[in-house]
């Protein structure tokens, strides 16, 4: 890019932007896992939608490819530019003005450089909670969040961020702005483009803003950990509870034995909570409202007791403070930082519908173990959601690293035609990037594939919007 | 079109085919509203999806235009082709298959033709509920439902057809077939083109079959109606009562007093349930679950007390019977048909973001009566939506239906260009058909008209899915 070009950028961007020559780029070009290290020609920082469309329009006109990156922490390769130099890096932190919070219509319109944990706090605020967390909150971006469609922990009750965004500003390919801002409940005007660019990993355009419902702050929270035998069990527990409490369970995450045996063994101050081992577990959340303190809680009780009773959890504790509600999902949220002490992981991010994910689990973990001697299947998460981080595992004395990862292809490729076959995702909350961009060509359906390059190239014909990604 | 296409045409769908002539086509050719009746070449009635791409695949060959048609109860005119004759009408009422109920999963798999009221019959009987409802649930498709974003009564609970579809089937104007049926809850593996369906009104595609998302089944339902003095009450009401009950709020629907004096007067068996007259009534229903009966009903008897105290509600009562339940939704699902009785009606069916609608009642209403001498604002429906059916009403010996039709164009220009300064919507929940499509194109955002036509020329370049609707 030559130095008239890169002025041009420069002043688009309202004059924020350098060259990663001339200071420290490399929080800008190498990703989160620390795995991918991307070369830019520039990197941006526009404040404002104009600036955002001037920069887009002169790259549509000089054919310069564009990354957008929010919080970059995204974990398959989607906001840092490839190797080759010639892209443009658009960072959009300093987009970060909450515009509007409105308690009579329950919404927020933020600019998409705000982190989430700002959001939730500004919701708080209002006597409000904004319904979707992780544990990139600290430093994930509204924008982000948004262009990769983010899951959690609590997508069971609110759904993913598709379900949060009732208006959308982005910069289109073309420059122009799509102004979708308002915060409509229903509008049935025409296609709804926004949800193009939700999920869409910038490769279809800049998401410069959005409006999001927010939701009546519950009151009331309980939280218990069951013991069970499996995955059904675990499934059936939660059916059980839905129907219990008309669906007011937030999370319902599943947990197997080692992982316990691990986190206890490596996080210091926690402890197992039950007298006895049992091979699965799942934590329960609820939370509502409006019966004061005490409805929840007596209502979890009694239900755990009767799934005691039919022998469908063997043993449970319900959080009786504070401190033991964190205790428990402390169990949960270190799982991935005590597996790593003396293990080395093969890691999936796979969907499949809720209730055939004990079956997946069983069949082909089973499958693996006995195929692939020295791996285990180490199967944790989101079960309410069909969603299991679903990890082959092996401890680091019965299989290096170096061993695990000669495995790496011929697992994947085994673990991806299982999920092809049943119509499972291969990509249920992290998104494609360009780690798996290759898998979603080759093992994508036709049909969706055909329509999703028929409109890439419609709506971005030079293909300037974070080449490499998602689509190759 | 010739002999030889039409039998081909025939053939493609197993069959099942008859032109015009031949038989009665009136059911399929005028719209529910009987203000439009089209003409069609040939009236094709498929049974599967391998029929429908047949079909789709000779009419993308042949260059040929085709209307999809469900139930044909749409309001738009989108159902029915447009007069010229050349088109032909796929009935898919014929795929009526219910293929798959999973209680472990809560999701109910069905063919585009299942009836939205077989759909509800077919999840009660496995404890669950399907949570959309509307009027024309004896005969509206889950095809019809999916293709115009169908909204209803639990909208507010439950989101609109938008949120309930997890997987869908459409034959895409290629003759391709989109499968992303399997019924994920989390999928992020590109872009999500099954939004792009939803709501298309048959342009971009036809929908063949769908898995949709069930939940667990109320066991309580609390009923009440309160007189109140504004919007603006009604608003604070429903933001309490959100608060209150950790967002158990099913439904809110606004009803102006007008109202109940038209249904009390006209439609048999109804009665003001209030002792006094209320300028305006609230109309809310909450569901729930797990605390047995008797949880909800004390909840909102004691937050409308508070309302009365703090002067936000002038009187309440509660239903104490399924009878009176009943009573009190006839109230309100009766006001079209009492209104029609010794009035004339303009009608909107209009959105603003839910904080903001009091207050365009309130002023825009207030201009049009001042404004257009003899009109008066017949303004109710789904206030927690932001949805209202505002209609520019007047008495027939005040205005002739003719005297206020010639108002029509000078009234709705004044409407639409309110909305459109205000970011708000001309068809909150009815789609755009053919009706409004002038509307549309004049009106819509320009980023959005523009992205939606370069989808519709990348995906439909013939231009053959449902010409004369929504994109003109």
């Amino acid at each position: 890019m030559n130095d008239e070009l890169k002025a041009a950028f420069v002043a688009a961007a309202g004059g924020a932007g350098f060259a990663p020559g001339d200071e420290d780029a490399s929080a800008y070009l190498t990703d989160w896992r620390g795995t991918k290290t991307g070369s830019a020609a520039l990197i941006l920082k526009p404040g404002k939608t104009a600036e955002v469309a001037a920069v887009i329009a002169l790259a549509n006109e000089t054919a310069t490819p564009v990354v957008t990156q929010g919080g970059n922490t995204g974990l398959v390769g989607g906001s840092v530019p490839e190797a080759d130099g010639g892209a443009v890096l658009l960072n959009l932190s300093r987009m970060n003005a909450v515009r509007a919070v409105n308690s009579g219509s329950m919404t927020a319109t933020v600019e998409a450089g705000v982190i989430l944990q700002t959001l939730h706090e500004t919701a708080a605020a209002e006597g409000m909670l904004f319904p979707l967390s992780l544990g990139a909150k600290g430093s994930a971006t509204i924008g982000g969040l948004i262009s990769t469609n983010a899951g959690g922990t609590q997508v069971l009750r609110y759904g993913t961020m598709r379900a949060q965004v009732l208006g959308l500003e982005a910069v289109m390919p073309d420059g122009s702005v799509l102004n979708q801002l308002t915060p409509l409940r229903k509008d049935n005007t025409g296609y709804d483009i926004k949800q193009l660019l939700i999920g869409a990993e910038g490769t279809l355009g800049v998401v410069t803003a959005a409006s999001l419902r927010l939701v009546a702050a519950p009151d009331e929270t309980a939280t218990a950990l069951a013991g069970l035998s499996s995955p059904e069990a675990a499934l059936a527990l939660l059916g059980q509870l839905q129907a219990a409490t008309g669906g007011q369970v937030d999370s319902f995450e599943l947990i197997p034995r080692i992982a316990v045996e691990l986190v206890t063994a490596h996080v210091p101050g926690t402890r197992d909570p039950l007298a006895a081992a049992h091979d699965w577990y799942a934590l329960i959340e609820l939370t509502g409202g409006g019966g004061g303190e005490g409805v929840l809680r007596p209502l979890l009780e009694a239900e755990l007791a009767d799934a005691i009773e039919q022998s469908r959890v063997a043993d449970a504790v319900i959080a009786e403070s504070g401190q033991q509600r964190g205790d428990l999902w402390r169990l949960r949220e270190t799982i991935a930082e005590a597996e790593k002490v003396d293990g080395v992981a093969i890691k999936f991010d796979i969907s499949v519908p809720v209730g055939d994910m004990p079956g997946f689990i069983d069949r082909v973990g089973g499958a693996i173990e006995r195929r692939w001697a020295g791996t285990s299947i180490f199967a944790f998460g989101h079960l309410g959601d069909g969603n299991i981080h679903f990890n082959v595992r092996s401890d680091i004395d019965v299989l290096t690293r170096a061993a695990l990862m000669d495995l790496r292809p011929a697992i994947t490729a085994f673990v991806y035609e299982e999920l092809r076959a049943r119509g499972g995702s291969i990509s249920a909350e992290h998104g494609i990037g360009s780690l798996k961009a290759d898998a979603l060509a080759r093992l994508g359906d036709p049909g969706k594939l055909a329509a999703m390059r028929a409109v890439k190239a419609a709506l971005d014909p030079r293909g300037i919007m974070n080449p490499g990604k998602v689509l190759v």
